[in-house]
Parts: C-alpha cells; sequence; structure tokens
C-alpha cells in the first residue's frame, strides 16, 4: 500500500512542477500593449466559450446521472457509480481548463521572446507546454489514487465488506470514473475540434483564397475565433483527450489486476509506474535546454532528447518497481518495455509518414503539380500506408506483453494474466506523457504566438521564428498522436476483457458466452462496432462543413457590410465569428457523443454480451486504422502545404499551392476533429458497455 | 441428382441467350465509316490489352500451380487441385474478355442508335448489358456445374473412394476453383481499375483542365486509352468482378452442405437456385420494353420493372425448389428472401446516396460553391454514412438467415445449419444477377457511344441522349455494386466458417482451436485484417496516381510537340497513351494480388488458425466499410458534379464545377480501382486461407 501513497505524492510534485512553470512562464515579457490587447481578446473568447460548453455538457451529465441512479436504485449499479461518474466528467475538465488557461498566457509572451530569438521562443513555448502536460498526468493520478483511498478507506471502515471484495468494488467504481473522463474528453475534443477547424477553414476559405489576405491578417473577422480555436480545441480538446488515455490505460490494468490474481499490489502497480513515469518525465523536461543560437535541427534534437531520455530511465526504473511491488513476475517488466517502445516506434512512423523531411511528404507534395485531385488522392494513399507499422507494432506489443506476463490462452487463469500484461503495456506506452505532452502542447502555442505576431503588426522576422516553431510542434505533435492511437487499442483491449469477466461475474457461476468469431451475435456484433468510426467520422466532418459554411457566411457578410474593412480603416465585429462557431459547436457535439453512449446499450439489448463484445472489438479494429489514416493523411497534406510554401514548386500562390490549399482543408478536419475523437470514441463505447453490462446480461434478445 | 443437370442445362440456356441478344445487337446499324473507324480502334486496343494481361497473370497462376503442385506431392491438397486452381482462372477470364468484345461492338451501334431516339439507344446498349450478364452467370453455373458432375464421375466410377466421403472431397476441391477465380478477377479489376482511371484522370487533368478541350475530344491523345479504358475496367473487370461474387456465393454454401448434414442436396441446392435464378433473370430482362418517346424518368422505371419483376419470380419459385429439395427445411426459404431483400435494400441506399435526386448529393453539390476542400470533405461524409444502412441490413440478413435455418449456437450441428442458412442468403441476394448485371453493364457502353459520338463529330443532340443513357446507368451501376459489396460480406462470412470446419477436419479428430475473441492471436488476426484494405487501398489508389501521373507528362509532350494538334490538323498518336496505361497497368498490379494470396499464408504461418480466423474477418468487417465508402462517395461526387454540369451553381466552367471536377478526380480511383477490388480481397483472402489451410494447422508459432 506504500506504493499508492507515493504515487499520490508524486502526483502532486507532479501540478507543483506545472504551477512552477507557469509562474515561470508568466514573468516573461508580455510584449507590446498591442499583443497584449490581442492576447486578452484570444483569453476572453477561449474562457467564454469553455464556460458554455461546460454548460451545455452538464445537461448530458445531469442526463446520464439521472440514469444511473435509476440503475443505483435497481442495485444494477452500486451506490458510488452515478456519483463518480460525476467526478470523473469534472476532473476531465480541470485539465483542460487549465490548460487553456495557460495557452493564452503564454502565446503573447511566446511571440515577444520569439522577437528575440528562435531558443527563447522555444523556451517560453515549451515550459508552458510542459505546464500542460504535467497538470494533465498530476491531476489524472491524482483523482485515481486519491479514489482509490477514498473507497479503500470507506469499504475497510465505513461501510464494511469481506477483504476479498475490497479490490473487486473498488476497481469496477473506478472505471465509472473513466466513463465520465471519457464522455469528457469527448465533448472537449469533438466540440473543441468543430470550433477551431470550423473557424480555420472558414477564415482561410475567404481570408486567403477569395479575398487574397495572408493568414492571421487581423482585416479577416474570423481571425480571433481561428486563434480561439487553437486554444480550447488544439490545447483544451487534446489535454481531454490524452488525460483519457492517461486514465483509461491505469484503471483499465487495475481493474485486470484482481482476475489475474495479482491483488492489491497488481492493482497498485500501475499507479506507481504512472508515478515515477511523472519523475522520469520531469527529468526529461528538464533537459530540454537550447543554446541561444540554435538551428531548427538542434531544437528537435533537444525536443526529442528529453523525450529519450525519459523513456530510457523509465526502463530502467520500471525493473526495481517490479521486483518490489510484484516479485516473481519479472515478465511484467517485458510488457513495460513493449509499451515503451510501441509508442516510439509508433511516434516514429507518424514522423516517417507526415515530416517533409521523408521521402512520403516529398512525393506528395510533387503531386500538387498535377492538380488537387491527385494532391488528395495522394494524402489519402499516404494515410492508408501508414496504418501498416503501427498495425504490426501494436500486433507485436499485444502479443510479447502477453507471452511475457505468463500468458496462456489454455487456462483461465493464464489468460488473465495475460491480459493484465497487455494493460501494463499500454500503462508503460503512456508513462512518459508528461514529456510528450509538453512537446506536443506547445505546438498549438507556437501557433497562436504567430497569430498574435501577425495581427499586432510586428516584423516579419518574428513570423519566421514563430512558423518555425510551429513546424516542429508538426512534428512533435505528431508523435503525441501516436501514443494517444496507440495506447487506445492496448487500453480497449484490457477494458474488453474486462468487460467479460465483468459480464461473467453478473451473470453468476455457471454461466458462459459463446464468443467463438463465428457465433453470428460476435459477427453482427464486430460488423456494427466497424461501422461506427465511420458514422461518427461522417457526423463530425459534416459538422466541420456546416460550421464553416456559416462562418464563410458571416465573413463574406462583414466584407461586403463594412466598409474600409479591406482598406483595414474599419475594424471587423470578431465575436461574430467566435460566437458563431461557439453556437454551433455546442449543438452539433451532442449527437456523437449520444452515438458513443447508446450503440453499446442498444446492442446489448438486441444481441446481449457477445454482440457487445464484438461491437467493442470491431469498432477498436476498424477505429484504430481509421483514426491513424485521418491523422497521418491530414498531417502529410499539412506539412505537403507548408514544404510548398517554403518555396518547392512555385512556392506561395502558385498553382501547386492552391491545390496544396485543398488537401490541407481536407486534412484539417481529418486530423484535428474526427481521427483523434475516434481515440476517445472507441474506449468511450468500452467504457459505457462495461458501466451497462448489467443491462446486456439480463435483457437481451438474441 | 436430377437438380444438378437441370442446373447445367439452364446455364447452357444463358449462353444461348447471350448469344442470342449478341446476334441482336450485331444486326443493328454500325453508323457512319468514320464511327466504325475509331470503334475499331477501341476494339484493338482493348483486345491488345487483355491479351498482355493474360500473359502477365499466366506467369503469376505459373508460380502458385508449381506451389500448389509441391504440395499437392506432400499431400497438404490433393492432386486435383493445382489443375482446378488453373481452371478457375482460366474460366474467370473468358465472360471478361467476351464481355469486353460485346462492349467494343455494341457501342459503335448504341451511338447510331441514339441518333435515332432515346430508346433506340437504350434498346441496344441494355441488349448489349444482358449480353454480358448471361454469359457471365451462365459460364459460371456452368463451371461449378460441370466440375461437380465431373468429380463426382471420378470419384464413383474411375478413383472409388467412400461415399460418405464424396461430396466432401468434391467441395473442398471446388474451392480452389474459387481460389482461381478470385485470382483472376482480382487482376482483372485492378489491373482493369488502374488502366481505366489513369487513362480518365490523365485525359481530363490536362484536357479538360488544362487546354479546355471537352471531354471525349478527338484532338486528346489520351482519348481512345479513356475509351479503352472502359471497356477492359468497368466491363472485363466488372464482369470478372461478379462473377467470382457469383461463384463464391454457389461454392461456399456447397462447401457447407455436408457439415450441415443436408448432404448431396444441400450441396445441389445452392446451384439450382442460381439455375432458376437465370430462368427468371431473362424474364426480367426480357420485360425491359420502351416505348419510342420514353422520357428519362420512363426508362428507369421500365430497367428497374425488370429487376423487381425477377426478384419476386424468384421468391415464389425458391419455395417450390427448396420444398423439391430439401423438403422439411423450409426456414431456408426466409435464408433465400432476407438474402433477396437484403441485396435490394443495399441498392436502394446506395441510389438514395448516390443519385441526384436525393437529398445527400443535392447537398454535396452545395458544398462545391466554397471550393474543392468542402466539396471533398462532403463526399467522404457521405460516403461514410452511407455504410450505416449496409451494415445494418447485413446484420439483419445473418441474423434471420442463421435463426430462421434452424441455427443455433448451443450445438456443432445447429451452427452449422445456421451458418448454411447465411450462406443460401448470399445466394439468394446473387440469384438475379443475370439481371442486374445487365443494367450495370451497359452504363459503360453507353459511355463508349457516347465517346464515340463526340470523336466521329455526330450532332450535339446524340451526345445528349447518349449522357442521358450514361446517367441512367451510373444509377443502376450503383445498385450493381451494392449487390457485389452485400454477397461478398455474406459469402466471407460462410468461406469462415468453412475455413474453421476445414480446419478442424485437417487437425483431426479431438483437435480444438481457441477462437474466442479475446485470445491474442485473434485480435492481432483482427487488427492485421482490419488493416489490409487500407494497405490494399494505398497501394492501388497510388498505381492510379502514378500511371495517370505517365498519362499526364505524356499528353503535355504530345501538344508540346506535335503542331497542329490543338487546331485539329493533326493527328495525335493514340497508342502510345493507350500503352503507357497498358505497361503501368500491368505492371503495379502483381503486388496488390501478392498481398492477398501472402498475407493469409505468412498470418498462417505466423499465428495458425485462430489468427487467420481472425484475419478473415478482420478484413471482411473493415473491407466492407471502407468499399461501401469509397464506392459511394465515388458515385456521390460524379453525381454532384453531373448536377452541376447540368446547370446547378453556375454549370459548366464555374468555379463550382471546377471544385466539383477535383473531387470526381479524387472519386475515380475509389470508386472504380479500390472500392471494388476490395470486395475481391476479402474473398480471396478467405479462398487463400481455405487452400492453405494445412499450413496454419501444422506449421505456426504461437
Amino acid at each position: 500500500m506504500g506504493g499508492i501513497y507515493l504515487a499520490l505524492l508524486i502526483s502532486v510534485i507532479s501540478m507543483c512542477f506545472s504551477v512552477f512553470l507557469f509562474i515561470r512562464v508568466k514573468r516573461s515579457s508580455v510584449g507590446t500593449e498591442k499583443m497584449v490587447k490581442i492576447s486578452n481578446i484570444i483569453s476572453l473568447g477561449a474562457s467564454a466559450y469553455l464556460r458554455r460548453q461546460y454548460k451545455t455538457v452538464s445537461v448530458f451529465f445531469g442526463v446520464v446521472f439521472l440514469v444511473l441512479l435509476l440503475l443505483s436504485f435497481c442495485g444494477v449499479v452500486s451506490n458510488f457509480v452515478p456519483y463518480i461518474f460525476l467526478l470523473g466528467g469534472i476532473f476531465s475538465a480541470i485539465p483542460g481548463y487549465l490548460g487553456m488557461k495557460m495557452a493564452t498566457i503564454a502565446n503573447v509572451r511566446t511571440a515577444a521572446a520569439a522577437e528575440k530569438s528562435l531558443s527563447r521562443g522555444l523556451k517560453v513555448a515549451f515550459s508552458a507546454g510542459a505546464s500542460v502536460g504535467f497538470i494533465v498526468v498530476g491531476v489524472g493520478l491524482f483523482g485515481i489514487c486519491g479514489l482509490f483511498l477514498f473507497l479503500n478507506y470507506w469499504y475497510t471502515n465505513v461501510n464494511i465488506i469481506e477483504t476479498s471484495k475490497i479490490a473487486q468494488n473498488i476497481t469496477s467504481e473506478i472505471l465509472t470514473f473513466g466513463m465520465g473522463v471519457s464522455c469528457m474528453a469527448l465533448f472537449a475534443r469533438v466540440g473543441g475540434g468543430i470550433f477551431t477547424k470550423a473557424a480555420d477553414v472558414g477564415a482561410d476559405l475567404v481570408g486567403k483564397v477569395e479575398v487574397g489576405i495572408p493568414e492571421d491578417d487581423p482585416r479577416n473577422p474570423a481571425v480571433i475565433a481561428d486563434n480561439v480555436g487553437d486554444n480550447v480545441g488544439d490545447v483544451a480538446g487534446m489535454g481531454a483527450d490524452l488525460f483519457e488515455s492517461y486514465i483509461g490505460g491505469i484503471i483499465s490494468s487495475s481493474a485486470l489486476a484482481i482476475g489475474a490474481g495479482y491483488g492489491f499490489p497488481g492493482v497498485i502497480l500501475p499507479m506507481v509506474l504512472a508515478g515515477v513515469g511523472i519523475i522520469v518525465s520531469i527529468i526529461g523536461a528538464l533537459v530540454v535546454r537550447v543554446k541561444e543560437k540554435a538551428t531548427q535541427k538542434e531544437l528537435l534534437a533537444s525536443l526529442t532528447k528529453g523525450t529519450y531520455l525519459s523513456s530510457g530511465l523509465m526502463l530502467i526504473s520500471s525493473r526495481f518497481i517490479i521486483k518490489n511491488i510484484l516479485p516473481g513476475n519479472m515478465g511484467l517488466f517485458w510488457a513495460v518495455i513493449s509499451g515503451l517502445l510501441a509508442g516510439l516506434i509508433i511516434g516514429l512512423s507518424t514522423e516517417y509518414f507526415t515530416s517533409s523531411s521523408y521521402q512520403p511528404v516529398k512525393s506528395l507534395s510533387r503531386l500538387s503539380q498535377t492538380g488537387a485531385g491527385t494532391f488528395v488522392i495522394g494524402g489519402l494513399s499516404v494515410g492508408m500506408i501508414s496504418t501498416v507499422i503501427p498495425v504490426v507494432t501494436v500486433s507485436m506489443a499485444v502479443l510479447i506483453s502477453f507471452l511475457s506476463s505468463g500468458g496462456n490462452i489454455a487456462t483461465v487463469d493464464g489468460f488473465q494474466r495475460g491480459l493484465y500484461g497487455i494493460a501494463i503495456a499500454a500503462v508503460g506506452m503512456l508513462s512518459t506523457l508528461g514529456v510528450t505532452l509538453a512537446t506536443d502542447a506547445y505546438g498549438p502555442i507556437a501557433d497562436n504566438a504567430g497569430g498574435i505576431a501577425e495581427m499586432s503588426g510586428m516584423p516579419p522576422e518574428v513570423r519566421v521564428n514563430t512558423d518555425l516553431l510551429d513546424s516542429l510542434g508538426n512534428t512533435t505533435a505528431a508523435t503525441g498522436k501516436g501514443y494517444a492511437v496507440g495506447s487506445a487499442a492496448l487500453t480497449t483491449l484490457a477494458l474488453v476483457a474486462t468487460y467479460l469477466y465483468r459480464a461473467k461475474d453478473v451473470a453468476g457461476a455457471g454461466a458462459s458466452f459463446d464468443l467463438t468469431l463465428i457465433n453470428p451475435a460476435v459477427l453482427i456484433g464486430l460488423f456494427v462496432g466497424a461501422m461506427i468510426p465511420y458514422l461518427f467520422g461522417s457526423y463530425t466532418m459534416d459538422a466541420v462543413g456546416k460550421s464553416a459554411m456559416s462562418v464563410v457566411n458571416e465573413v463574406r457578410r462583414q466584407f461586403k457590410n463594412i466598409p474600409g474593412l479591406m482598406e483595414g480603416t474599419a475594424e471587423p465585429d470578431y465575436s461574430a465569428c467566435v460566437d458563431i462557431c461557439a453556437s454551433s459547436s455546442l449543438r452539433l457535439m451532442l449527437p456523437p457523443a449520444a452515438i458513443g453512449v447508446g450503440v453499446p446499450i442498444i446492442t446489448g439489448i438486441w444481441l446481449g454480451v457477445p454482440g457487445v463484445l464484438g461491437l467493442m472489438v470491431g469498432a477498436t479494429v476498424s477505429g484504430f486504422v481509421l483514426a491513424i489514416m485521418m491523422a497521418n493523411a491530414g498531417g502529410a497534406w499539412d506539412n505537403a502545404k507548408k514544404y510548398i510554401e517554403s518555396g518547392a514548386f512555385g512556392g506561395k500562390g502558385s498553382d501547386a499551392h492552391k491545390a496544396a490549399v485543398v488537401g490541407d482543408t481536407v486534412g484539417d478536419p481529418f486530423k484535428d476533429t474526427s481521427g483523434p475523437s475516434i481515440n476517445i470514441l472507441i474506449k468511450l463505447i468500452a467504457m459505457v458497455s462495461i458501466v451497462f453490462v448489467g443491462v446486456a446480461v439480463s435483457l437481451h434478445f438474441v
């Protein structure tokens, strides 16, 4: 039990470290008055949006809360479940909100620092990103450990139950926490994603294409909305997303520990691993130091050095942790390694397919010369082929972690041990999230800094520096997405196993389910599951399209009706565009969440446990490839466009560039709305299935 | 056994009917000398290409043949297997080649008839399409029945074996026939698909976009290649594709009959159903008659009338067939109905999402006003959401056919009966293929007729008529694709079951495989399977892109280097473009086939039977949704473009139209190369798995 106090302590250290970084960023110079003014407008817009978002979400949470309350009265779920669900939602909102606050404070300071030098800009932006990263992991680990300690106290001191049942009860209740987290994360990702991309696409379509003014030009009425979007989508949404991955990985392995026969030590192991991961991430973040006159390459090397150092330290320390907590199970060490390595490999693969330094994006750029059609086809093709390495890597990680942790399909016991190993691999992959998130979150901050530099009329060198920072961020962000998607696959597999064992538990002794692949209920579940990410993707892309259309109309209207706008003598009405993005994103984010919550329940009623299991697995395998395809195609288009803008094939304004802009527009919802939301969706489906397992067991047609 | 002779007889009738239609078309007027000249060039190009294709393919077949020969010496497969595999390839090539011949004869005659009236044009084109349709089903049924009778004769008279083993031996050997058919079909679809889309995209990119000459303008050097492509891709490729579906459906149900305890009558039932399906299709095709002055709407009604009549007749007659062949198993009747209805529903859903008469394409067209980016996003979104109805429909068909045919997951026997029911549903869906293929194949013929009309300088009214015919064809072709994809899903499920029973057979008594969803080998198989269609899609799209690029360069070169080409005083070098398309399509079609054959074998060696089963199911569920998404997105873009060309949002030449052309370019490889090939791929993976089941059973790591 000592381990959990250690983890709790480390989670507090992580939050303190985040505050320390926050103070350091806050102390940095804010630049000119005009910059501060613009930054304030962005910050106010972002805060106002998030508050509205939380209000809308609370209605949804209220409804689910009441349903759970009803189920708890009927005895289908425990009394704590409705409240823990709410708690999960609240916890999931915290890092998103704080991350957004941090980002809006850092953007103007990054711009001011980038005026002095590239490396100073990096320092501010990276500190801010790290602050976001460590608040995410700190709050996450704090929540799980705290909840665990509370429930443990409750069942051993207040409402005393059999010792053998305590761990079982706690882990199944903590899964509800995960469902709350996933719900909130889905809203944050989808809502923020719709907002940011509607504003981005809308601003570009009229500004760049129709009117011919540069990006982030202050005359564009959608420019503030675009910058607000970066904060609510790319920072708050992404923060909630990775927070959810982190929580999901830890709780799914805890939940499997009992079945695998590891008892309390097995429940605690993932938390301790996560805690030590935070410490090594702090060390990794601290070594990111850059010389005053560093080149872009040196900057990137310095960023990746932090990640590699953390991974290396994690590797060494996990050996000691496992030796102490679960002696005699050193096979789990290999599970951690396989997870860590798989994360790195997926990250490198993502980088290869999306960075303009390598052949895929270079070839893709060439296709822009024959027009937008071939450029779009080429990007889809890159996205599709980029699924191969992640799939093979995850497959290998599954196999290695299963076998090394004593997995054996011949016995129930061996099976559970192996599945616990798979879950531990997910924890290993996410253990260094603090530092990977730091490199991930700093991208949108640099992007925003560029926007502020442009709008406040700073010298063009500043924009050059912020663009360099931004493009570094694209590469590191790709790595972050690799971790998110890889861990989502491993975590869901662990959740699938958890679901099965909970179903058996609920159904009582002697119950057995036919889960063979050729059971029609399983097959139908797989078919429906494979389709859900497409339905979801279609809906979210449509939402971006519709919202962008409203923005386009508003921007056109302003250019037509406000005299002197084009000449720069009149101010556009920025808040109108912010408002359009906010209202439509809030309206359109509800149905996707309803899909995630509704489909597993309906499938349970229709097809019972085998159908739900099929649904979970179908959604995972199909969603995994679709999410990677969308994220990487989007990244490849974006960087190919940037490559062309840097002068290739005629540079900015050429026909090749116009074609590339089309591809980038398609890629925007791919990589920042639909793709990343799918990761959350598949985990949400799994969590909902687990929480509502009683329904599928007791009430089904087939 | 009488039933099989009946089926054989009907297959001969079908071929005779095809010849009769052929003669009727041949007798029709050929138009002017110039038209004949152009038609001959196209015909020669198509024949030359197909001959080269068969040559290339024969190398591949030779290699697989030798491998099978080796395996037959080792006793892993029976002695007949290598030869039956070859036979399957040859049989699969026949309808493709004859269909192409028919189409190249009919195109010029359709153009000549369309000069007189719309309905005369329809009559010629539809007769030609029906001729293709009935040669496909005739040859297919003839092949299966003939092979069955030969093998039956062999095992009862020449190499006499136990009576109880005869049906077992025959059905497993006929599966090798299916593998040959699938291999050849994959080559025809992929090779033809690359050819046709490379030529199409290449011709449009330079002709329409850069030089600004209309489609099918004789000055465009790629115009002949484009028209050759219609014949080798949309006719020969599509013919081989649906031939493969047809064969796959029949043999997979025959293979399941023994396990289900139906014996010989169960083996024969699907053949008889297919035979009667041909008769009702002939009746359906004969009622397609149009008045001289029919409107477009009346023409469409007349075409669909044929399909509905055939389906209705099939419904009635299948009751009698089942009553006669398998009395007491009337539940199978509901399986046939569920298949037939599922086919119709998927067809209607496809029509809804791809026809400009309905809301999805209309909304999509509107998105063209905000540029190519939003138009492409919109089309992808339509494609994605269009997967919902087919998935739910197939799921319902699986459930109904399983349960109604006595399926019961509690007993091995009940399981097999239910799976046989699913296979029979696939046969039901494909039974009226003759008439659906007729409406499908006539589209490219009308398209070609339009090309000939344009190139030979016929009056513009002719082009209006052929365009109307072509657009009718787009809608009916969509229906055909619905059948192909729906039946592919059902057929593969039947093949999955076949695989499992063959694996148990090979492994010997007492062997059991852990096929539960949470077995890591199954999970990895599912992951890899879900990824394969993406890998395949990426490769085929790349192939189209690369080949189109070569065509673009050649066309540009000719416009630059041939003086007087633009003015129409000099002739372009058509054959250069045909040659480029041919060589690159032949070179690039080999790797996708290698994926289809190689992956299941490697998976078998790596993960054994559970892994292969996961692979098959993963590829099916992921491939199913991906194929529908691609086909329908492509159809929606195409028809949205046509809708705009008909005058909406500024009509031809407007910015909206330019955006729509980009979408259509993306859609070309989607709907005519990658999407339809995926259907074949998933069946090929299943067939190869079955043929090489011995490898997975005896030789695997996990």
